[in-house]
């Protein structure tokens, strides 16, 4: 970056890794909020991921825009990676599909010098790279000595742009190359000491005295580099004048999205609350109805999921797949590169990866959708973090979330993941209760400029509660879903527990005399963004009256607004939707006498007997057992 | 189950299948709590991870026990996967690292029916699957007729027994073979009804009519595999018996492993609080003190990392790698089969996949540790699930936690995830503060006979306390470090804070006047298992003085026992420890004062001010920014 004259990376900056400055824009690992990085790496195995989404972005946009004669989009993505990259199977995943998609503008530059942390990489890997790249659909080019032979490796980076696949281009190194420690594991991280800074600086003909000193040719060198990238951008604006002049609708359309604007007027889009169907409704399926006019009119929309368009209704109408036009005789598939809809394969991981690379191409030009249940983003779960640390905005469509998905069994019923993202910085978790609530989720997703969104969903159908449900509720968080002037207690229900918990609320007026509001809680993140007195006016906890969350989900969280909770205390079990609910004792006539029991105590013992002492109401029924 | 005699395994049982009987044995998915299943399934790719932990225990007993002549241990692994195992990173990590180690005793049988839930597996997948085995160093087999052609498949499974690499059966199947739905996708999920049904029984010669009848033939089948399997378990007596005759102690020493026993007297092994270094000392570097004797001497750890051995202090004194013999030539190294050092490579999810598969080995045989930086345990996040849903005891050394590792940066430093597993039913996560609690983690993990362990330790140096600390508070969760009969605020610390927590209380005294308590609160879940009085001298919640939760992760779960935290409330940031911890505000003379005013807030108003008003003390201090 200083050699190329990007102006914010001095030579004091270059002093500033690994110091105590805050300024520093030299971190540890590079990261996207300093001027020139395309993603922010460090995690092993992403940044293939990213890369394949920066290729596919190229692709798409090229597919779409470039014309006979004129291409406004043509660039190679080209990444550098390490040993590890292809270890991890965030990376083995992502070229899977690189070699799929045949994206032959993708190039990765493999820095093979087969050291690791513990040593040789042989202690743990002796397969055949080359052989796997090749099976995996990629192109591999040799070279054997990185060190010395740069007009092999200019020779490969030519070839990597005609080839009809992505290109791996094996690179033979030494780590440590020209110090004493070469090939020695402890140059990854270690630093080397002046002494043998020295040594690599004779190896290299500088001057072993001289310290951050770039000698003026190479400066030289780079400032044509620069020079050439303006000549490049001249040209590239050249040609869009050319374009414009020509296509100007087609250019008008380019331009919004290099400044990274949606497309259409996306709001136009969204039901309104009389569109939807009143009966019963899984929200998954309200999702589709949100999404899918959404995603089949406005064009920055990419929409993927890992294997499961049946079940997580993303596919919008008139879908086309993102699928090289290869395939289309070879292994009779629909689609080509124009294609917004993604088939990810089952690799929850790379889609996660994949879907920050899109993001992060020229922010804003793209707002890339994933999809699986919900249990499955802990797969994901290091992608969907990198995309909240980096404020690439998407929106990941959770399906079969809770205990609700039923038959599955334990395996599928989330219980502790919704902690992790509840807790994730920048990343909203939102958990609509019904088509009004999942209209909301949408609306604060999209909104939500640099900050991912992952919406929460049932398998299952839902009782739809127009009458009180709310899309400007969930963008504040939570709200009074039901209020009561007289109240006893307050319930908070949350997503495809809203039924029991109104349920609930009627059995308690019924059977206990007992006046319950209910306060609907979608997110908690949008929650704690409103101001104190909106918080109270929600919750009312100066009421001195009880606060009991239902959710089938671990508690953790809920003690920040409840007094107690009705939750899961261990993992789930295989049993149909509502018996599994039944199982685990969220059935209104189980919680109502023990809320009852909580506000008697209260009413006895005053609100204060609470406090230290949040109350897990749920116990094990005497049925099933806590692992 | 049913076929060959598992007494539990009922025709009635059978039909439970998706039914809502509590007590079917029949889920959605296989379970390990049901007779006769090794493992639960369900997470896709998990399994294969597993097998080849299965596998490698197999390999480790036959080289540590087995003798010329009599083998005691010297069963095959077998594993049935689908399409999608191998398009998961983690089946693509495990079967790299079986490859390696040439773990012969493994074969894959892969059902090749080339549909997905979204269609034909051509839609996401079109790479040569045998080509990339055979790099990855497996033995490869096709059948190409996997309906009709049952020789092949014998001979295919015959021949795997004798290969000296993996083997790997590509079968050729047909989903739904002999349904009029034959090759579609929907058989994977959907019933196919009563018709539909009948198409296949007729396919298969067997009466349409009848529903759930097995004929005697068949039963006569499997009676003779059942009796097969007496002959061989007879068989396998006597090998014992002659083994034991020849070998007595080591008979004596596999007769405890095969009740799942420790070899040795492990608690003589723990150093007590005297031995511990009284200098400051990296909990890292504490955790070796407590675990490499304990590894050295006991012959259930097997001990694993992902690639890092130089940070994760995990490697103890005469160490053997677990490792193909074939490779000490071919490539170098040391180790072999009977080696309890596993190098995992950079493959954190399939460390964790395949140390649940050495923990179900016969549970108990084995007591895996793997080991990582703390905030990888997010890749491995699905397994680790896994491992806490089984009740598979291990025990997870997490290094480098909390915002203090520093130099990396916000990709390297955890903020959300200690919510995951502080909510995850089954798993501890422990934090201890210096060296005597690090003795502790490791005494409630071994403890902890059917739930893994996390113990998250820091990479940078800790003031130790022990006047204060105490490994049974470690067992309890949360205990009083330094007690004031009258205080007027408790400050919780944890881990590597503890350090601020107790300068805070120093500061808090000397300039603001007031008296802190202070707790250590290395575990949650242990605490939430002490009595309510417990708990309750611990916290002390009914004094009316306010408590303070003290940590560099997101507060979330520390509401539970706090009115008010000093926490993170977004990600971390690339700076030397000391220094980021200053950034963040975690300076003593930064937390005082804000303390100070709590309190004087709460003398001012009551406690029951804070009620509903959880304080997340920590601002951006007019640095920084929230994502």
């Amino acid at each position: 970056m200083h050699l190329v004259g990007v102006k914010s990376m001095t030579v004091e900056q270059l002093k500033s890794y690994h110091s105590t400055r805050y300024d520093s824009i030299c971190p540890g690992h590079p990261e996207i909020e300093n001027e020139g990085v395309e993603v922010t790496t460090g995690p092993l195995g992403q940044g293939v991921g990213n890369a394949v989404g920066l290729a596919m972005a190229t692709k798409h946009l090229a597919a779409t825009y470039n014309k006979p004669g004129i291409e406004v989009v043509n660039n190679m993505t080209w990444c550098m990676i390490g040993d590890a990259c292809l270890q991890e199977g965030v990376g083995l995943e992502a070229v899977s599909l690189a070699g799929h998609w045949k994206l032959n503008n993708l190039c990765i530059i493999y820095d093979n010098n087969s050291i690791t942390c513990d040593g040789t990489a042989d202690v743990a890997n002796t397969e055949d790279i080359n052989e796997k790249m090749k099976a995996t659909g990629w192109n591999v080019i040799d070279v054997f000595d990185g060190h010395s032979n740069i007009g092999a490796i200019v020779q490969a980076l030519m070839t990597a742009r005609s080839s009809d696949k992505p290109t791996f281009i094996n690179i033979r190194t030494v780590i440590g190359f020209g110090s004493l420690m070469a090939g020695n594991a402890k140059t990854h991280g270690a630093a080397l000491g002046a002494e043998d800074v020295a040594n690599i600086k004779k190896a290299f003909g500088l001057n072993p005295e001289e310290h951050l000193v770039i000698p003026p040719e190479v400066y030289d060198f780079f400032r044509e580099v620069a020079d050439h990238g303006e000549q490049l951008e001249a040209d590239w604006n050249s040609t869009i004048k050319a374009y414009t002049e020509t296509y100007p609708e087609l250019a008008a359309e380019f331009k919004l999205r290099v400044e990274g604007k949606m497309l259409d007027e996306w709001t136009k889009y969204i039901p309104k609350k009389e569109d939807f169907p009143t009966g019963p409704t899984a929200s998954r399926k309200s999702a589709g109805l949100v999404g899918n006019p959404l995603c089949e009119n406005v064009k920055n929309f990419l929409i993927g999921t890992a294997d499961l368009t049946p079940s997580c209704n993303v596919a919008y109408n008139k879908k086309v797949d993102f699928q090289s036009p290869e395939l289309r005789t070879a292994c009779n598939l629909n689609g080509d590169y124009t294609g917004r809809y993604i088939h990810y394969g089952i690799r929850e991981h790379a889609m996660g990866a994949i879907a920050n690379g899109l993001a992060a191409f020229n922010k804003g030009t793209f707002l890339p959708i994933t999809s699986t249940f919900f249990m499955f983003y802990i797969y994901a779960a290091p992608a969907v973090r990198m995309g909240a640390l980096q404020g690439l905005q998407q929106i990941h469509i959770a399906t079969h979330d809770s205990i609700g998905t039923g038959e599955d069994g334990p395996t599928h019923q989330p219980i502790a993941l919704p902690a992790l993202y509840r807790a994730m910085p920048n990343l909203l978790y939102i958990r609509p209760c019904d088509s009004e609530e999942v209209a909301g989720a949408f609306i604060s997703a999209i909104n939500a400029k640099e900050t991912p969104t992952i919406i929460s969903l049932s398998r299952q159908n839902l009782t739809q509660y127009p009458q009180y449900s709310s899309r400007d509720g969930v963008a504040r968080g939570a709200y009074v879903f039901i209020e009561e002037p007289e109240f006893d207690v307050t319930l908070i229900g949350v997503g495809s527990e809203m039924g029991f918990t109104v349920q609930t609320k009627e059995l308690l007026e019924k059977e206990h005399g007992l006046k319950a509001r209910v306060v609907s809680f979608p997110c908690q993140r949008l929650f704690e963004q409103q101001s104190k007195e909106y918080k109270q006016s929600v919750l009312k906890p100066k009421s001195g009256k009880p606060i009991v969350a239902i959710e089938a989900y671990a508690a953790n969280g809920w003690e920040r607004y409840a007094d107690a909770s009705i939750s899961m205390r261990r993992f789930g079990k295989s049993l149909p939707s509502a018996t599994t609910y039944e199982y685990f004792g969220f059935q209104p006539k189980i919680m109502a006498p023990k809320i009852s029991a909580l506000v008697e105590e209260v009413k006895r013992e005053g609100i204060e007997s609470l406090r230290g002492d949040f109350r897990d109401l749920n116990g094990y029924l005497g049925i099933g057992f806590e692992h």
